[in-house]
């Protein structure tokens, strides 16, 4: 460390991330300019891309801990939705040059947590000085070989599925952006929602593959990427409004006309992997929900005629994910 | 695209970079949450992670070519110096919301001319809006198995070799930042060195492979990335300084003095490769220069007394690439 008490890229390295490649080979030790991916036979590496930047997708004096938890959820999910198990991930870090370590202590200690509990490790990365933190991630997942999900697959008459609850997260960011006032109780249980969104599907997608006919992990909203499946498909999606998977919180705040369900289904940052199968595993897809203890539900059909109709009424989805620059 | 005249994501995506993805399979057409990545047979995939930063890697009204030129040879190097050949590759693009047409055309042109050049393509990415331009991208190369080259095979007598000219993107940058006044001709010379470093090396990497027992990329100087070979083979090295490669108009201005050699030794951004290799493979790599008309200069020899000798004086290397942070 230098005499002004800032931090080298060789001490951060060292101190916090080289621990999080847990002696794979393919990092090399973080020793050479690049890394290499190792693949099984039969095997096919799929790979995703996702940045987070503060003020966007998370506020500056959000925890540590929460930023970890995001740019790995947002990677994690897309791994998952085509179908793929989570091998190893990059990691591009612009930090500011008065980054503090205990910042980075708490950062990299949640990242070796969700490491060890998903079982991916680091395999390379890169450090740079900005005004704002600002995280970037390729994602590397093992797919089988010919068994890649896609968004084209859905067919008419698959139903539809969705796993866990629908809406947390964009309610604690309302929270956060005080829009919404609700007893601390209400408060603490749906910020953390937004803070570490980090939903069960990402232990389950890697079986639901076996039935499921397509799949996207919901970031943008529930609507919006069920309008992905559509499009690509060149289908039309049926959904019951009353099908849709609130947690119980959430439906208290629906009937206290504290939020709406269209908010709830445009918001995004919900993570959980919407998708289609034949009816004919709708008993598989239930047991396999039992066995592992999570929520996946059924909401609507894919239907021959074009559009996203819910409760039998056409809508217009203003997808968010193509506003980013509008 | 929106009322107020700003670019929807979509919009960017589709016009500006679809056609980057070559219609190769493994990006899915950037209809998918993720790609995949084809592996052959006796082949592996090597990956690293380069960012580039406003301010930091480049300046705000630099051309949109020099930047697509930077983002791609920052990494590129990369792959070489392992002994790779390019492959594929994502981009994350963070823009600011009032981003050009003419700036996306120019960017994702160049990047077109590149990819054709070295035959890589665009297999997925990610947009955000930012204040400042960062990219962010990640880099795949094909290595032959059990042929990937390290840092850390340099052995005592073994040659080491630099490709090119070093020292003409760091005069540049002086030339840019006003500390060098010099006619216009040098400085619209070394200004475009410094805009468009896309060394000749990248070119000749995979044919070195078959010589070389380690290698590196001169992105932080050339005294400190060979320090790094020394280090992780735990040898020394000694340079003679008469036999570094540098161009006639380099050349020039170090006889008037107008800059030191020791800056053009550690001030980076060469991306040449600096390789050793055993002297017996001496002529069969001054025949590989001659055959692809492409310089590579034989400068000094790796010893068995540890540090880095430069005309037998033993010299201390502040390693810029360990000061981002400080």
């Amino acid at each position: 460390m230098s005499k002004n008490n800032k931090i080298s890229e060789k001490f951060i390295i060292n101190t916090y991330f080289k621990k999080l490649n847990h002696n794979k080979v393919e990092s090399f030790d973080f020793k050479n300019d690049a890394a290499f991916l190792k693949v099984q036979k039969n095997k096919k590496i799929i790979v995703t891309n996702d940045s987070i930047l503060q003020s966007i997708d998370f506020f500056k004096n959000d925890p540590p801990e929460s930023i970890a938890t995001k740019i790995i959820t947002y990677n994690l999910s897309d791994i998952s939705s085509m179908g793929a198990s989570p091998y190893a991930y990059t990691l591009s870090l612009c930090l500011p040059k008065n980054i503090k370590k205990i910042w980075l202590k708490k950062f990299s200690m949640k990242l070796k947590v969700l490491q060890k509990k998903y079982n991916f490790f680091l395999i390379g990365g890169d450090l740079s000085k900005s005004n704002k933190i600002i995280l970037s991630s390729n994602f590397f997942g093992i797919a089988e070989k010919d068994k890649i999900l896609q968004r084209s697959g859905a067919r008419i008459n698959h139903d539809i599925w969705i796993t866990g609850n629908i809406g947390e997260s964009a309610i604690g960011l309302k929270i956060k952006q005080k829009k919404i006032k609700i007893s601390s109780f209400y408060k603490k249980y749906f910020i953390k929602k937004y803070l570490y969104p980090m939903p069960s599907s990402v232990l389950i997608a890697y079986k639901i593959n076996k039935y499921a006919t397509s799949a996207i992990d919901v970031s943008d909203g529930f609507l919006g990427d069920l309008e992905k499946i559509t499009e690509q498909s060149n289908v039309g999606a049926s959904i019951n409004s009353k099908l849709i998977p609130f947690s119980k919180k959430t439906k208290y705040l629906i009937k206290n006309k504290i939020v709406k369900i269209n908010y709830l289904l445009t918001a995004g940052d919900d993570y959980e992997i919407l998708f289609t199968a034949s009816n004919k595993n709708s008993s598989k897809i239930k047991s396999l929900s039992k066995k592992n203890n999570i929520k996946i539900t059924k909401v609507g059909k894919i239907i021959q005629k074009k559009g996203i109709f819910l409760d039998n009424k056409t809508i217009k989805i203003i997808n968010k994910s193509f506003q980013h620059f509008s």
